[in-house]
Order: C-alpha cells, then sequence, then structure tokens
C-alpha cells in the first residue's frame, strides 16, 4: 500500500534544517504506528514537490533513514517502511485517580523556597540588561569553542566521551588546570587536589556538604551571593553574617565558633571591593586561631583587564586550610558546568566520593573540550578578547554613570563586570527595578544580596549593574534611564 | 631576536592532529614565557623541515595563532610573537609549611568508604572482561551522535549551549522524554512532572535526599545496585533489607514504617527477575497501606530484544505515589552523564530546587545533543541495533554456560545484558574473580550487591556476567576459563 504524499506536513516553526525535520516527520509517523512496516512512501521527487523542497533534501533524508533501518529501498520500485523499522510498545490505559499523595507531609526536607537571584529568563528580550553572569552571544569565541568540541568527538576521544569514569576525572583536563589556570594564581596543586565539579555552584555545595552540618557554624560575608546563602541554608548549619567593608571581609569580626569562613577576596560579591595582601594575612591568622577552614570563591579572576589581580588567598595557606574554587562560567560559558575545586588532598578524596555519590563526573566531553581549548591556547586568547571589550564597556559605564550622578559604592579593582551603585537615600531598588523593565532596563536589586539582619532601607538602596552583556552603545542610554526613573521616585517622593 | 628553530620539538607521544600540536607547542612556549613578545619565529618553511612536517601544516598552525593574538605576521619579513600575546602572571614562591589542618576533625561527614562497585579502570586491556555497565566502542553510534553534537554546536542553539539556566532544562528534550520515551514504559508525563538528571545516578541520589531522614526508613531489595546502598546510607535512613525471590521484590516481605521502597521491577538488579503484573499492583496495595513511595528504577527497559516489556510500575500508578528513574546510560552511553526523574509536579519541583542548589542544571549541549539524537529517530535505530548485537551475544553466552556446566541463577526475561550466576557451594566469588584476573577473564563478584546481614557464603557464590563489553567471538573462551578456575578452587578444596 502506498502512503499518499498529502498526509505529509512540514511544520513551519519546527527548528533544524529541512533535511533533518524531513528524517523527523518520517520516522515520527513510523515510530507513532501511522505508518506501518511494509508501507511504500511517495517518491522523493512527489515528497519534494509537495513540500515545496528540492528533490535532494528528501534523498539526504530517506538516506538517513535508510541508514538507520527505517526504510528499505526496493530496486527502482522505490522507498518502503522496514520490516524491521523500530516501534513503540503500544500504550496502556490512564490509570483511575487513585488516592493522591499528599506530598506536604511525604517529603523529609524542601529545597525549594531559597533566596536565589531571580533573573528574568527572557532577559534578551530587553534592550538594556544590566545584568551579571551570563554570555555575550556577541564575545562568545564560537568559532574555536566548536573546533574543540569537534576534536573531541573524533575516534581517539571515543573512551573519554562514552565511558563510565566512575570517580575519575579527565587526566588531561586536570593536568592544564594544574599546569596553566592554578599558576596564574599562585597556586601549586597535584592532581589529588583538585576535583572537576559542575560549575563554581557544585564546588562550593560539595564544601558545605563536608565542612558544615546541624551542630557547626559558617562566617558569610554581608552582602554575598545568594545563592551561596542557600547552599548554606542547607546544610542546617548556623550562618553568621558578617559585614564587609571596603577591603571585604574584616578578619576581627569574624565571630568565635565558626568552622569555615566563605569569601570572596578577589572581588568581593557583589561589592567588588579588593581585599589587601595583609588583610589575607590577617584572615589565614584568624583562621589558625578560631581552627577554621577558608573557602575561597575566586569566581572571576580572569577577568583582570585593567591590572594583575592579586594572587590567590590559597597561594598564602601554609597550613592547607583553604580550599579553592574556580570557575569556567566567566572565562568560557556558564552553560558549560564545569568548575574546580582546589584543596588538601584528603579534603579532595571526600569532595570526590560525594561527588561521586551524587553525579559520578562531569560528561567526559565537556571535559575534554575544555581541556583542548586550554592546550591550543583558546582559553588566553579569549580572555584577553573578552577583557579588550570589558574595559571599553566599563570605560563607557563609568563615564554615564558619572553624567548621570549615580554613585558607585564598588567597583572592581583590577576589572570585573559589574558596579555596585547606591541610591539616593529612600529609594528602595526592588520598586526602581519593577519601573525600569517597564522601560526596557534590567537591573539586578540588592536586597537578595543581604543577610536577614542587615538594615533593611539601607540594603534596599544598593543594586548591582552588570556590563557582560549590554553592548557598548547601548549603556549610555541605559544609564541615562536608570538616573531618570530615580528623579521620578524622588519626586513622587 | 630570533628563535632557533632547533628549539621546538613536537612530542611524539601527544595527542592531536600535527596542526594542533604544533599551534599548542607554541601556545604554550609563550604562555610559560620563553618565547617574549616582538620574537621573531622560525619562518613555516623552516619550522615544517626541523619538525618533517608539511609546510601547509606549520602554516595552518600560525593561521589559528595569528588569529587568537599569539602571533603577528609583517608582511613578508614573518611571524613575530604579539606584543598583546598572553601571558600568565610570574608565580610566588611556595608558602613555608604551616600548622597542617587536621582533616579527620574538620570534615563533618565523610563521603567515601561506601561499597560502590569496585572496577578495574584498566578493564579495556583484559581479553574477556565479563563486566556490566560500560559502553562498547564496536557498538557505538559513533557517526550518528557526533552528527547531532556538531548540529547542537550550530549558531542556532547557542543560547542552549552558552547560557546560564539556572533550574530550567532543555525543553525540547523534556518534550521528547515526554513524547517519545514515556509512552513505550506506559507513562503519561507532562513537562512539569519531568526532571533532567545528570544520569540515573543523580536521579536516585535527589530522590533519597527528598524523601529519608535519619528519622524515616526505607526498603530497598536484597541484593541490590551497591550505589544505590550507598545513597541511602549518606541520608542517614534506618536501611531495611528485604531479600528478593524468582519474581524480584516481595511485597508481603515489606516491613512496616518504611517511607520509601526502591525497586527494579523490569528486571531486578543484580538477580534480573522480572516483577509480574500482579505483584506490581501488590506492591503498589502495600505502598498505598503503608504511605510509602515506589521508587522505581527502570535502568535497562531499552534492552528489550527478547520481547516486548511490561509496561512500568510507574503506568499503574493512580496515586500519584512513584517516582520513575530513566538513564540514558544504557541505550546511549553512560559517559553522557544524563538521566530523568518523573513523578508527581509537587515532587519535582522539590528535586528540581534540590538540583539547582547542587548543580543548576545538566550542560546545555548535552542536552539538546540526546534531544536532536531522539527527534532524528537515531535513538530507536540504535536500540535496535544493540538489541540486535546482545540478542547474538547471549545466545552464544547460553551456550557457553551451559556446555560449561554453570548454573545460571537469573536471567533477564525480556533482554538485558548480564546473567547473575551461582558457583557451586564453597566457591568465594571473590576469590575467583581475583585468579580469573591473572587469565585475563574479569566477572563482577556477588558479595558486593548483598546487604551486610544476608548470608555471607551463599551470597559469595554469586557472580554477575556481563556481555556488553565482550565480542561475541571471545564468549566461549572466557566462560570455559571461568569453568575451569571454578574446577580448579574445588580440586584444591
Amino acid at each position: 500500500m502506498a502512503v499518499p504524499v498529502e498526509s505529509f506536513f512540514l511544520d513551519p516553526e519546527a527548528p533544524g534544517t529541512l533535511q533533518a525535520r524531513i528524517q523527523q516527520m518520517v520516522a515520527e509517523e513510523i515510530l507513532s504506528g501511522r505508518l506501518k512496516p511494509g508501507e511504500k512512501l511517495p517518491s522523493t521527487r512527489r515528497l519534494a514537490a509537495h513540500l515545496g523542497v528540492s528533490r535532494i533534501t528528501v534523498t539526504l533524508a530517506y538516506a538517513e533513514l535508510l541508514a538507520n533501518d527505517y526504510l528499505t529501498a526496493r530496486g527502482r520500485s522505490g522507498f518502503y517502511v522496514s520490516q524491521s523499522a523500530p516501534r513503540p510498545a503500544a500504550l496502556p490505559p490512564a490509570p483511575a485517580p487513585g488516592q493522591p499523595v499528599d506530598w506536604q507531609r511525604t517529603l523529609a526536607r524542601r529545597a525549594s523556597g531559597g533566596a536565589g537571584l531571580r533573573k528574568p529568563r527572557d532577559w534578551r528580550r530587553f534592550r538594556f540588561p544590566f545584568i551579571y553572569g551570563q554570555p555575550d552571544p556577541a564575545l562568545f569565541d564560537h568559532s574555536g569553542w566548536r573546533q574543540c568540541a569537534i576534536r573531541a568527538l573524533g575516534q581517539k576521544d571515543i573512551d573519554t566521551l562514552t565511558a563510565d569514569q566512575h570517580d575519575a576525572d579527565d587526566p588531561l583536563l586536570v593536568e592544564f588546570i594544574a599546569r596553566h589556570i592554578l599558576p596564574r594564581r599562585g597556586i601549586r596543586a597535584g592532581p589529588d587536589e583538585i576535583l572537576v565539579t559542575l560549575g563554581a555552584q557544585n564546588a562550593l555545595w560539595l564544601t558545605a556538604q563536608l565542612l558544615l552540618s546541624p551542630e557547626r557554624a559558617a562566617a558569610v560575608e554581608d552582602p554575598s551571593y545568594p545563592a551561596l546563602r542557600d547552599i548554606l541554608a542547607q546544610t542546617g548549619c548556623r550562618l553568621l553574617p558578617v559585614p564587609v567593608d571596603g577591603d571585604g571581609l574584616p578578619p576581627e569580626a569574624i565571630p568565635e565558633g565558626v568552622a569555615a569562613i566563605f569569601t570572596t577576596p578577589s572581588h568581593q560579591c557583589p561589592t567588588s571591593a579588593t581585599m589587601p595582601r595583609a588583610r589575607r594575612r590577617a584572615i589565614l591568622d584568624r583562621a589558625r586561631q578560631l581552627g577554621a577552614v577558608v573557602v575561597e570563591d575566586d569566581y572571576e579572576f580572569e577577568m583582570a583587564y585593567l591590572k594583575a589581580p592579586l594572587p590567590a588567598l590559597k597561594s598564602l595557606d601554609a597550613d592547607g586550610r583553604v580550599i579553592y574554587a574556580g570557575s569556567f562560567s566567566k572565562a568560557l560559558f556558564p552553560g558549560l558546568r564545569l568548575g574546580y575545586l582546589v584543596g588538601p588532598a584528603p579534603f579532595i578524596a571526600e569532595a570526590r566520593a560525594l561527588r561521586a555519590a551524587v553525579l559520578r563526573h562531569a560528561p567526559g566531553h565537556t571535559q575534554r573540550t575544555a581541556a583542548y581549548y586550554l592546550s591550543l591556547g583558546h582559553y588566553d586568547a579569549q580572555i584577553q578578547r573578552l577583557g579588550r571589550a570589558l574595559a571599553a564597556r566599563r570605560e563607557e559605564m563609568e563615564r554615564a554613570i558619572r553624567a548621570a550622578g549615580l554613585e558607585i559604592a564598588g567597583a572592581g579593582a583590577h576589572g570585573g563586570s559589574s558596579f555596585w551603585i547606591r541610591a539616593p537615600e529612600g529609594i528602595d531598588s526592588a520598586r526602581l527595578a519593577e519601573r525600569l523593565a517597564r522601560r526596557e532596563v534590567l537591573i539586578e536589586p540588592g536586597a537578595a544580596f543581604f543577610s536577614a539582619g542587615s538594615p533593611g532601607a539601607e540594603a534596599a538602596r544598593h543594586f548591582r549593574l552588570g556590563y557582560g552583556s549590554i553592548p557598548r552603545e547601548r549603556i549610555r542610554e541605559g544609564i541615562a534611564r536608570i538616573a531618570e526613573e530615580i528623579a521620578a521616585m524622588r519626586t513622587e517622593g
């Protein structure tokens, strides 16, 4: 029996090349059972004419379906659904409604309800996205990445791509982190002191799980990265926020009894303050006094386009007291989900075992692609390119902010991609953000960065302006709109 | 100053194409500071002659280095290290030894020391690897996967590849799981009832974390998947092992007071027993009586090449009481690290929040590649191919096992890729495995699958023989060696 050509429709909205969509259309007809084994398909000429595409496109789609045994070709008589074409099992009827489980009572714990940072998922639709931490397609090194990803798909890397590595990491990536990335932070580490993680989020989560418990206390900077507070809260530990100053975390303010100190010395998150060298030594002394571990989140050290950053706090660590978390999210891109932990071997061994229980290892292809990107020199070249673009944007940001009369409360000393802004007294940045969103401007209100105990109105005056995702030529207009809205809010009083 | 051509050496052992290795060699010389800005490189002709490679190869490598600003070209006078070439910071001295942290006391918890399954990492060196759960390069659909991976690297998918998706999954992958995979297991689920995980390991881990606590108890099959017991132990819950029979988990033996029941109805792990339909209903009745949740691990349903598997236990679930864990490790490959959870929306929302805290989301490229692989029909074609190869191997396994006089204690009714073998009384399969490893044969001793409370000698008689990674033509010889070693052990008494 021949299938009428009229029964085929291409969804004009569907993604993919024409060839892929035709292949998909025929495969779906077969898998759904609408096309039966032995049925004859329209000729490539007829189907091409019906769909309004070129015949070669249909021919190539049929060839793929032949190779995958969806179709068979019978000489000149045409294409047929293969007798051994893949077919799904028939569906059973839906079960009758039963006695629904009460999930309120059934869950042993909850993970939702954290502060997080609620970022609009549709931020690309805004003309003036002063957001932080998303990649800019205009700055993405697509060709370099693509080249390395394709290389990592090669025959020689099949084992890295496909095999279950249990608790092991890609040795090539670990080697390049050790030889190439850590030395520029002043850190020396061997393979047993490095763990590849699913991004810095995963690195901080593993660390918090191993160091904290409901019986222990952690010191955290105030303000700080909201997702970190969520991670710490999930351990059940006592959370002790320590207000930061213009030099970051003040060591003398770290309270007695803490087991772990979480800090961002390079660029305090979100104020961008850089911790001076003397204070770094004082933090280590204080930690030694307390018997505490220091967790250093070095989340954007690559964005040092103004001057060289100080070596990491970890580079001063003589006791093996510092756990260092790094990320590829800023220099490469966050969708990669790759980061790393550096620490003493006994700690890394436990973090490795915990990671193995939670997820085993980062996908092999992802790790190997990053290793190639590093080893071929793309990573360093990309950091330079990013730095040049960010330097130009930063200059424009500073000029526009000054012109608009806004107050910079914090700016990264060696670079970065954000400013920490303090609005005039009485301005609530959450309200400001809402008003600005209606004018195509996105900003990040400051309150979410502060602990619950910090003074509400003062916290709410702050907001973060990221310039990692906004084109330089839109910066002036965007900043002007922010200033206008602030002025309007003050007038409305 | 010109750099002497003699200072360049290509490591003959290094991986990669010649062009990539030359590019890497020059980039490393620059990054290490051995080549300084302004220094002149050897001409492409001279370097090619020195390295014994074609000139075009050197020219292409130089072109990449030019594009990345490692080199500059000065008309006809040649190539120079760029003045703005990437350079790492100088290394500070190593810190003096301090007061080492006592990690025994510092860790709040330990993750190491689980049972796991210790599999030799060098299993490919063995001629007769009767192991389970590793991909066979000979059966891997390299070209189909590569094609989809390259497509997912395209311009149109840049956002999926690069962006931080916070807690969200690739909608295309979720759609194909819902429309294409779950229906063949009899499961209907919407996007808010599906979560993409980092493999089945991650799916089971998230589930255990949400359902269990030190105050709760879990029923687990005995024997069972050792990594599952590790996952459950990490929640601090009370672990109640329930001995399985030839039909899998017996409902009446599930003790009072359990909050969650972990089961593998399709193919009990490791005995391969299939749970009959009536018993599946009885499991759900028992769970309802106990107010417990059932966690169904459907880890190898795609390997049903002998007959269609029964619909999943989840398909009978009228109460929203079953959490279903699926994996792409068997049909695709474990290095992919992709799996999924299906459950009621309130549960999935919590699992999503927990996953976001732990790792955010699976890498975008990985998810999109799998979505293409599914949507273009490769997945179904690959399952058929795998099934044909495994069916042939299974026949050979059965023939060889019968010829060798070994006892099959369990074999998957609809397929699978392993047999559960019982050695004669008094044989310790761990000792057997050691002896066999010296004869190039790998088997998986049974004791690790059993709970601590099960009878030691009886447990130790068992072992698993996987045939997913061994070529068909080696099966007979491998099984014969196992029988010979068993006979030798009995003689030695």
